[in-house]
């Protein structure tokens, strides 16, 4: 690719970040020919006819060789991208919902059309991670990646955990500070830190996931008894996504909040940052840590997807062509501490061990040996029962084949033991 | 580039880990062709025939297009990595001491005969830091580039804080253990991170500094008494490479231990492991933590550029023509705590002012502003009176121009008000 003549749809927090990034950056010489944006009253910082409001004066602009698309609405992105990748163009986004959705189809596009769809800004901010885990990663055998892959709720538990506030203040502050959205279910319900485990995970593992089959369970139900109990058990709570190898055959995917010790890698991630855990056979264990969100660091990100594409990089999906044996599976046991009220959800979840039981006036809590499978059949049952679940952490031995009727028998007995 | 055949120079730690590596990783194919030993009655795990002790064997193979060099000798491999170029072959080393030493010469040389040379494994193992320099910081504004660089001092360092031993009992143990040498002082004496400075920042700065310009200061003379200091401040001692812009015409480069508190990345950085803090304009705060050490992860960072070399990846160096304006300078003051038994020492040094000072019946501390260029003059002299200087990490205020005067002034008035 000769010079680099960009046209970039959005012109938000990141799209601001970007140009201000472009015009400070020594040495790096692209063009922004022309920004698509789509609210035609709001006052701009740039001349007018860097503006447009129809897509296709930069689609089927044949002077734009590289459209930059950070925009919020996942559908219209979604649009934008294949059309570009249609048309031949290369293309950077930062639209995790985006990608995560249609990863494979994205895939096949760039093959067919012979084009480079980059998107390190669509997971975990400034941190470099999918580059790493395409180049640098390429050929070791990764055993986890796992991390805090959202700023928004992570910036709301440091607060809680920090000063000593409630969530539902908490939240209010964010949301008045803009922090989290108006509706914050995105950010707080985990869905958005579940897109950049999916799009890390096919990265990592070479296995497509439909984001819809993935647990995430998030920090809306989180009260002051949960962070009491953390508080005096010496832990934070972090909320953290995961994918890890279970066997040589399958591996799993999976965001729940998660106690942390002290001594943990991720105890002192703060704030808007995010990090992330690289588990693997021969360089053990890595940690990245960086800012998770805001206009620079995200811009920045976007800038090294434009600069890579300066020698027309693209993703290799090495571990989707060498890995196709790996199966996504939720077939695992979970330690997890379950708080909750009614008694009745507890015989409902089906635990196949319970090691601690504690009753109290208002709360109750167990801590248990449950199957990802029976997490994920209860999701919307632990949401409307107010319940918060907590992973421990704690590494479950792995189950026998006649699971369903081991876990019946062992919780009564547990049952029996602890009352 | 073809079919990648190796011809590997010594069967250490690291090349039998690359060895089992390229065994053991799916879908890579490389074949070594041949190996460069020097001890003819060493027991090998490999047929004889996999052997030469001739180098000639491997350097003027026209089977062979890649050399990887990983022997200890500095001189030797430059040796080998300079002809090697020049019969024009790519070349991958992990000789820190090497590449430190004859940086701008290698550059020019991969420029002449138009070949590679990679060298992520010489600088903190296991962590990608060089690549991410390179490709992901490429257009970045960097502030600074610092961390814990080498293992073996960090893993004496954890042993004193975290089981309260002393230096020259945790030195022993770690001699017979085999992480030190039985001559320590390339990594006890901060040699060994120096080297490891000078090749990163030339690749955060764009400048070639000779190792022998740049201040080390190691751990030897870490006493009980230093330790209890540190402790009693809620301290640990860690022994931090910094490499950092002063203004926009210069940086500055040292290696000293620093004291770091619980909150700072660096504290929970512990054993064999290396960390990397890279402060920049856009992405802020960038954290790298992973293992400095061991035939797999060093390994592992070697197949990485062997990796690249499938598609000619070569660093551009591209700091380096951008920003030759900028110079290596020590020209820079450092608030530092220095222990010391002889009062004589303490004038010699020329602090600039003094802030605390006590006196005890063996041991004496100050804190106090000293410049860097002092520091470096001294060096021996600090060596020679078993003196321990910590840096504080407190920030410093730009100094005047008459720095020489305002010192002797300052000192004269600090030390009558601490009298």
């Amino acid at each position: 690719m000769s010079k680099i003549k960009i046209g970039l749809f959005g012109f938000g927090v990141v799209g601001q970040g970007l140009h201000d990034i472009l015009n400070k950056s020594k040495g790096f010489k692209a063009e922004v020919v022309k920004i698509c944006v789509k609210t035609k009253t709001k006052k701009r910082t740039l001349p007018e006819n860097y503006f447009t409001f129809d897509k296709n004066d930069l689609l089927a602009n044949p002077d734009i060789n590289l459209i930059v698309e950070l925009i919020d609405d996942a559908e219209e992105a979604y649009k934008i991208v294949t059309t570009a990748l249609k048309n031949g163009k290369n293309v950077v986004t930062a639209n995790k919902k985006m990608v995560a959705n249609h990863l494979e189809e994205l895939v096949q596009l760039q093959q067919k059309h012979n084009v480079s769809l980059l998107y390190e800004a669509s997971s975990c901010g400034s941190i470099p991670i999918i580059r790493n885990l395409e180049e640098y990663y390429d050929n070791e055998l990764l055993n986890s990646v796992s991390g805090i892959f959202n700023g928004s709720t992570n910036y709301i538990l440091s607060k809680i955990f920090n000063e000593n506030m409630s969530y539902p203040v908490v939240l209010k502050q964010a949301q008045e500070l803009g922090f989290v959205e108006t509706d914050p279910t995105l950010d707080v319900g985990g869905f958005d830190p579940k897109f950049k485990l999916v799009i890390i995970a096919a990265h990592s593992f070479g296995i497509f996931i439909n984001p819809d089959d993935v647990l995430n369970i998030g920090i809306q139900n989180l009260t002051d008894f949960d962070f009491q109990y953390a508080r005096e058990k010496g832990y934070k709570i972090k909320l953290v996504a995961t994918a890890k190898k279970i066997d040589e055959k399958n591996i799993t995917v999976f965001v729940i909040p998660q106690f942390i010790k002290p001594s943990g890698h991720l105890y002192n991630v703060e704030n808007e940052y995010n990090a992330v855990i690289v588990e693997a056979a021969f360089s053990d264990t890595q940690f990245f840590l960086g800012k998770g969100a805001g206009g620079h660091p995200t811009g920045m990100a976007v800038l090294s997807d434009i600069s890579a594409l300066r020698y027309n990089y693209r993703y290799e999906y090495k571990r989707h062509l060498q890995h196709q044996e790996l199966a996504y599976s939720t077939n695992i046991d979970l330690e997890i501490y379950l708080r909750y009220s009614n008694e009745n959800l507890l015989n409902k979840l089906g635990f196949k061990s319970i090691t601690e039981r504690f009753s109290g006036v208002n709360d109750n809590y167990v801590i248990g040996v449950i199957s990802l499978t029976n997490l994920i059949k209860n999701k919307s049952l632990l949401q409307s029962e107010n319940a918060f679940v907590v992973n421990t952490g704690r590494v479950v031995n792995p189950k026998s084949s006649n699971e369903e009727k081991r876990t019946e028998k062992n919780l009564t007995e547990t049952v029996k033991l602890v009352q």
